[in-house]
């Protein structure tokens, strides 16, 4: 009964542990091609990797080198293994994970050194009571400790170093007399690895966790402005010429990984600035800079992707405005979607170059561009009826006719002319591949529901659409105040193209920076005076 | 001048290790208080624990024992550290992880085995230069191989463990001779470590990624069941009676958390199928149990809860319908989302109990109330009009007139009648607390855009919220394509109550599944026949 004869069971039914085997057999033909795209996509990876080799030499030289294998001895493992562990790409993290480990050394270098007190004066049987129950305990309570939120956050690796060190040292004391130099010994050893980490994360080449933080959330905006301007580009689309295809194409899916990108990043914001905090780099100066701000600006750009992502739902949404009515609000919505990308933009150029943005940041361009919208929007006062009270724009009251006449369960043809193209728009995009393939075998309850919305207002979907970019812009605004929030917390330098913008309002490429040269990545902590 | 005088930043300026030793001071008084809501929180937290500290007393045994030791030596430390650092809260993390360890252990143990070959018969400084350079090229290759997106995913920890092994190997063969038996020892005592954490993590009281992934499943469909319902209610609250206040803060919270959970949810699935695939609990069925459908299915519900925060978004927007308006769309509006809500449940009642759901759980009633929404539009359509053009519905047009006449930028009154009760909302939204606080400065602005949408149609908003629940319907259709995808792979039982549910097709609580008794979460691999 569990067997059914389904081909594909039975293809599956080999162990889990077989096909991780052919996995890894699998695995070194693709690696050729893979390893150096792999450090092409970002060369600090093979860096890292130099650093690290290079890190394993240096503390092999504890072994090698007759002198100082005399000084260390056997405990020059402990040096070997801090540096495996310890080195991290980033140097926030190493600095976290070797405090972490000395740390938990210490720590549980001194509880075992207590327990030792009491256990050495005991008698034989009593002290491996007792040195039993206490391994029990400190066991069960460590455990416990790592459950919670705050631990597991900061401090998650420092526990798991102490157990370990801990039942080490108590254990292998009840073999050796002198704990107090086997854990003088092995905290001098974890020394020497974490100052060849430390030494070698924060003086080579160093990679700045604060840096990846800062310039993903430059490329967050940007990514968002691509979406926004590739998914008004495409709601509009079906008038342009069939040349452009091509770059729709492109834009299409430059949609989907704009935003989703966004929607993602919080586990990683989160880390970035927990290693940043950690970093020297910033503190430096007398204040410790605003990781956490950027975690919250992540946030609030999460809340703005929401409306990117409802937006692109109503390019994918089975119910659609057709061509003939969105081709009457086109201008208006284009524009808006172009002032909110301009804003967008600017934003990212100026937490790019660590300046403040302009006071006026939401201009009055956008202002009217909302305003020659809403106009659009009423002089157009009898799409928003329903079909049956249409009684203008014969036109689309035409087609919705034809469609209500024709509307069978496989061709639902007028209404949604451009089907085709939503057709065609599926089968482009690659990274939904999968849900597409499920919506072919859906097609008969779709058509139910979609014959059901037929005879919704026509303009409601365009409402919906509508409404989203306003709903945009007013998020927007939430963006921009915590940028400036960013902005005041990280001490970013003043915005001066003031003057220039007040005489030069008209012009669509205001120089709002005149003095402000783009700096390099690597100036930030001199940006931030 | 990188020093302003501004006491927020003076604050700051304590080193960041400053504040991670104030934190560690204050965490003794307030663990107290949280440690035992943590356990109560989930039990298996304590039972986990005191596995660790039992596997821990046992590994410490191979010391305190005078025949074990004299089997092992002083190599009993790497069965204490394989237990430190594998045994983990699921079956599934720690089989992964053993095997990482135990495969990785392998692997290194014979590279080092065959440079020992090498370098035994050379001389002693060209074997300190073939050890040197051995050490930085596998260092330099494990390190790269990390960043192999399906290294990383697999095994990464192995390639850790590999490179540990590796270097403790080569490096301490340099000081002894017997490298062989060195591996040797040290693999058997790790198998012993393995070996511990294998029988508590798969024969004492286990916990199965599995499990903790199929609930957290079914919890996703319940919070978003929960999301969409306390979304419709408080949308339609304001004819609600004063003294429902209380109910709808409970929900008003329960909203953010609902769909948030599922948004936030791809790392946890990713890692829990990533465990659950290493279980041997389903694999034991003569098929391996499709865990990364579970993945597929929350990437789809991730789709769905896009709409949801939508739909949120037009709770808090700034722009509102006027209630007189909504209470015309109310009950329409109500019946699909109730029809989507139960349909959820549905949907989360035949995961949580491996029972396959109704063929045609997208019910006509779901379609009649999409219906009933599409009549209750069209029978209102001058309500679509621009506010200019609208002639009928008087009350509303004073509304709006009054509007105009007395909006001025600090006093937005009658359109948005509603804005104290959406003040009042935001006061008690505590989880957007932080969002609320950075508004209140922007407030000025803020009313600029307000006033631009005062004149837009007042439908617009209301058409968006429509318009979302027909998306939401859309959407749910390819939520319940993959949950049927989901139950054809795991071979859930059939569903059983079809011909009850069509004789019973008028009743709102149908009996769909009478012979299905529910089952206990610990019988999966026995539903799954």
């Amino acid at each position: 009964m569990a067997c059914a004869p389904d081909p594909s069971i039975d293809k599956n039914s080999s162990s889990i542990l077989h096909q991780q085997l052919k996995k890894i057999s699998r695995i070194p033909a693709s690696w050729g091609a893979h390893a150096w795209g792999i450090g092409r996509e970002d060369p600090r990876r093979a860096i890292h990797a130099l650093k690290v080799g290079t890190s394993l030499t240096l503390v092999s030289l504890l072994y090698i080198l007759e002198p100082l294998f005399k000084g260390v001895g056997k405990n020059a493992m402990w040096a070997v293994m801090t540096v495996v562990v310890v080195l991290e790409f980033t140097a926030g993290a190493t600095i976290c994970k070797g405090l972490n480990r000395g740390l938990g050394t210490i720590l549980a270098g001194s509880l075992a050194f207590i327990i030792e007190l009491v256990a050495v004066r005991s008698g034989k049987v009593f002290r491996a009571l007792f040195v039993g129950s206490s391994v029990f305990l400190i066991g069960f309570a460590a455990t416990y400790l790592r459950f919670f939120p705050s631990i597991k956050k900061n401090y998650d690796y420092g526990v798991v170093i102490f157990l370990l060190t801990f039942n080490l040292i108590t254990v292998s004391s009840f073999r050796q007399e002198d704990v107090v130099l086997l854990a003088r010994d092995r905290l001098s050893t974890i020394a020497i690895g974490c100052a060849i980490c430390l030494f070698m994360s924060l003086f080579v080449l160093p990679n700045w966790s604060g840096e990846d933080l800062h310039s993903s959330t430059v490329r967050k905006f940007e990514g968002l402005a691509r979406s926004i301007e590739a998914c008004v580009t495409e709601y509009f689309q079906d008038q342009d010429k069939d040349d452009k295809i091509l770059d729709n194409q492109a834009s299409r899916s430059s949609i989907h990984i704009g935003y989703r990108a966004v929607l993602d990043s919080k586990p990683s914001d989160e880390t970035l600035a927990h290693y940043a905090s950690w970093e020297p780099r910033h503190s430096m100066q007398c204040y410790s800079y605003p990781w956490q701000k950027y975690v919250k600006l992540g946030s609030v750009l999460r809340h703005f992707a929401y409306t990117v992502a409802a937006l692109h739902g109503c390019l994918e949404s089975e119910i659609q405005t057709p061509p003939s009515v969105r081709s009457l609000f086109r201008n208006p919505c284009t524009r808006v979607a172009q002032e909110v990308v301009k804003v967008l933009q600017e934003l990212a150029i100026s937490i790019r170059d660590h300046h403040r943005c302009a006071p006026d940041v939401l201009s009055d361009h956008l202002h009217e561009a909302l305003q020659d919208l809403n106009s659009a929007i009423r002089s157009q006062p009898r799409l928003f009826l329903g079909s049956k009270h249409a009684c203008a724009n014969s036109h689309v009251l035409m087609e919705l006719n034809s469609s209500k006449q024709t509307a069978t369960r496989t061709t639902l043809p007028s209404f949604k002319t451009d089907s085709t193209s939503l057709l065609e728009r599926r089968k482009t995009k690659a990274d939904q591949a999968s849900e597409r393939k499920e919506r072919g075998t859906l097609r008969p309850t779709l058509s139910k529901i979609a014959m059901t919305s037929l005879e919704f207002s026509e303009a409601l979907p365009f409402a919906a659409f509508a409404s989203l970019l306003v709903e945009m812009v007013v998020r927007l605004e939430m963006v921009i105040e915590e940028v400036k929030e960013l902005e005041r917390a990280a001490n970013f330098r003043e915005f001066t193209g003031h003057d220039y913008l007040t005489i030069d309002l008209t012009s669509n490429d205001k120089m709002r920076n005149p003095n402000g040269a783009p700096l390099d990545n690597h100036t930030v902590s001199t940006a931030a005076e």
